[in-house]
């Protein structure tokens, strides 16, 4: 076989990425990647997932927008034209559009500052205009990294008050996605109805700081440590009603042992619950999940 | 500083582990190194652990029994006149004399051979002269490796007199480790009362095939399935009369996909079921393993 | 979206698997699943991966063979000429043919019985007929699996004659891959022409027992230890001409410390040896690897 | 045994520490638990190591001031003498006294940041009076956290210079440890040997971002990437002459995949850099590691 010359691409070359979810039948890797080619574009990742079980088939296609058929503002009506043909859903994201997130913290920065460092790099294709936080102790870092901050106080009392800001806000921003990197505070389902597509592509992201669902609820790292476990975790998540039930994005642990004390594995903690999160936010920009049956599928 | 010429001292050479757990004083390590040394031993390892919030002192100390003052026998009656006067509990065991052990199976094989492999290759320090099983599929395995096999059936109606057929099996061997490889069933407290000394030396270990406390109890992997997670794991602990809830000697875990069936997650935990299990029945041999306050200090 | 009932498809249903390797080019997706789909192929499994330096397009599709139009040996002619038509190179397998293997192995058991036993359990989907040992201490383990142990001595002056024979063997078998299970020899450049296919599906796989590319060559344990590494690990690899330089399939790692000895080194690293070496033929056996430009890519 | 009633020490409690490395003899621990014990204190952690290959025995103790006999500035005389009496090397520290360390950087921010946060939360107990670069773009990070930021260039045709203003800032600062942060410059044997200590406790560590000893020197992700590894890591060590060639800390890896380019590894392998550095600086800190032979005993 003759090996092209070595022909490195400009990697910043921009793609289109459709997610298509439908009930499986034969023909659908050939029908999506044969729309693809008939309007000229050249893929760069295919992935596709069938759940025989369920009997769902969930694909991720991208192709590069330079030559391609269609214009962009036409891409996505066409892709529901076929959705809709196959029952199914769909999402067209570009890799140059960058979406404005909300970042959602209460008093501890580790995440914070970790989510906004790598915006910076350029590792997480995202924009951070907005930060909302329960308590004031972070605006120094939001400011920083030219984020808005907007201290909305949190109290059961004041809670339906309180969300309306929070939505007032994400509405003024446009945001498309909700992380929440520490913020200790439970959504309402109120607000998710508001806020959340029910569906195949969730909208909101949260850090766990356990292994879940192994010590759901508050002060994990106190019960692994009462537990005298080995190993502690962390979970990136999407949100959804049931606490800390939400499908599972990316999980990742660090050992400990007994010389370590409860604020150790707090310590340690920060570190896994940093990386699970970064990972998660990074494979939802990258259009990379998908969301079935509680569950999702990491095309990674 | 000088460092002397290189002398590599025979690694087979004997020693004498002293573990020891007493309230917490001045002059601990002090009193036990001191007891050593006056007696001519020159130790080798040296691990000790303090429990401020229990006020618990754990230590373990190994040394040579080559030019040791005390003959073998006269060192457990020393050990315990000292346990007695700090108030505390303690074992002497020596690194040459290798216990004999019996292994509780089911229908799985993978726990059995490879801690039977293990024992061959001398990775573990112990004689296995017992196998005992509620079902005679692995017989051939046992007789392979010289060990007795004894297919004791279990039944709800029949548990008593199970278990007390064990027990007799266990004294004629002389067993001081039961370890139970994928046996599949719950062992009753008269059992672990009969059997076990409820102290700082437990005396049966399980490998449970979940991160616990995740998915305690049956059908772990069909429920990790069922979630969604991304990691799996595998627990070894000692067992005690709350099931699954014993103090945890060491935890695996492996990567899982949306890609993974059930079957794939009982396959990959296979793996880390054998290490986890491995890894804790050489840390308990090598006298490595303290229990305290429902944990363990794992002196590694 | 309206999701099917949960109807389970039987997992032993056989399918066959392309795997392909071109120069890329727009519509190769559609060029290959329209292939599948035409003939009523029911795809499973879908992989791509284009390498834009080299400009080449490497694909895996997995599909079920019932209702498949084409009958089973209609199916490489029919890939063959895509294959020419797209200029590159394509193998056919299928689910259900399990091949024939030979372990080639010296003195350690570790790897042949864990292999031998993986194979038992179903977790392998290969036969294994043939274990050469140029020692003849592993006779019984190969025999108690049911295959054939032939002692073949290797000495610098009889290599050739040895080499022979194996290919001999080889033959007589019609084996279709060759694991070296730790079998601490050198394959000459005439045994891998006689043997191996120099193309994107090699035919030899090694495991070495260091983190390539560190401690290449002789006594990696002993190095690593002098060294004072804090992580030793294993690398399986298709074998080349260049000693330990072929291409990576799988790697694996394991923690280490300074009271570790060599003999620690050795034995943890049977355990990291056993797992890289059973992913990587896994791997191998399931169609997930192609090689190209020295390296893998792992469709997994 | 009497569990005594639970009593939580204040966990900021002063402690000493000793570090002794010095020709192995029968009696070592107790000698110095012994004088510790001696002057009433009341030992927290103690942990030694016996290389026999060597004859050396090293040993690190840590006890609470509180009650201690001897004032702080008692306790480093007392132990040179015992030090001078077993021809060994010895440091005293307290865990309440921060050194003032220096951190060298180039371009790359993510080591500096992430060192400064961990100190700003308490994770390093260090100062960090002072960073050096070679080139201004750190400058901001450096003030924002309290640091001066002082920028030395460095050519092969100014080294010397350069270096003399590095020696001139650690003695105006009083620096104890230099941590080079990404520096991306071999420090000359003369910077060495006027600031370095040549014995068990360097005072110059570096993050190299391979697995040493693979990929050794520069651009050792390009060369990762061009051998097709499935593992890349990072390894943090003290300087030494030679290059890369100095004692081993820490290290970590993380997995790659044939999709990652050049970019996935770099950017993958910051967060690995990032953990392995501050391990290992943290574990220095805490006076954990001890250097012998080329290599280290991390007691953790």
């Amino acid at each position: 076989m003759r090996i092209p010359a070595f022909l490195p691409l400009p990697m910043t070359a921009a793609t289109a990425i459709l997610q298509m979810i439908c009930p499986d039948q034969p023909g659908l890797v050939r029908e999506l990647s044969g729309w693809v080619a008939a309007n000229g574009g050249n893929i760069v990742h295919a992935d596709h997932h069938s759940d025989p079980g369920a009997g769902l088939f969930l694909s991720r296609i991208e192709w590069q927008l330079e030559g391609f058929g269609l214009p962009r503002e036409a891409i996505a009506p066409a892709a529901a034209s076929l959705a809709e043909r196959l029952g199914g859903e769909f999402r067209v994201t570009f890799s140059d559009c960058h979406p404005p997130v909300a970042i959602f913290v209460s008093k501890q920065d580790h995440c914070l500052l970790d989510l906004l460092w790598r915006v910076r790099t350029g590792e997480l294709p995202m924009r951070v205009p907005l930060v909302i936080a329960n308590h004031p102790d972070l605006a120094p870092i939001a400011e920083e990294f030219g984020a808005r901050f907007v201290h909305v106080p949190i109290r059961a009392d004041i809670r339906e008050q309180a969300e309306a800001r929070h939505l007032e806000l994400l509405a003024e921003h446009g945001i498309e996605l909700v992380i929440l990197a520490k913020y200790m505070q439970v959504l309402t389902p109120a607000f998710l109805a508001a806020f959340d597509s029910p569906d195949a592509f969730h909208r909101v992201i949260n850090i766990h700081h356990s292994f879940l669902p192994a010590f759901k609820g508050a002060q994990p790292y106190h019960r692994a440590w009462e537990r005298g476990v080995k190993l502690i975790g962390a979970t990136a998540h999407y949100v959804t009603e049931e606490l800390d039930g939400g499908p599972i994005i990316a999980q990742s642990t660090v050992s400990v042992s007994h010389r370590d004390e409860v604020e150790d594995l707090i310590r340690k903690g920060r570190d896994t619950e940093r990386l699970a999160l970064a990972r998660a936010v990074r494979l939802h920009l990258k259009r990379q999940v998908m969301v079935y049956r509680g569950r999702t599928a990491v095309f990674a």
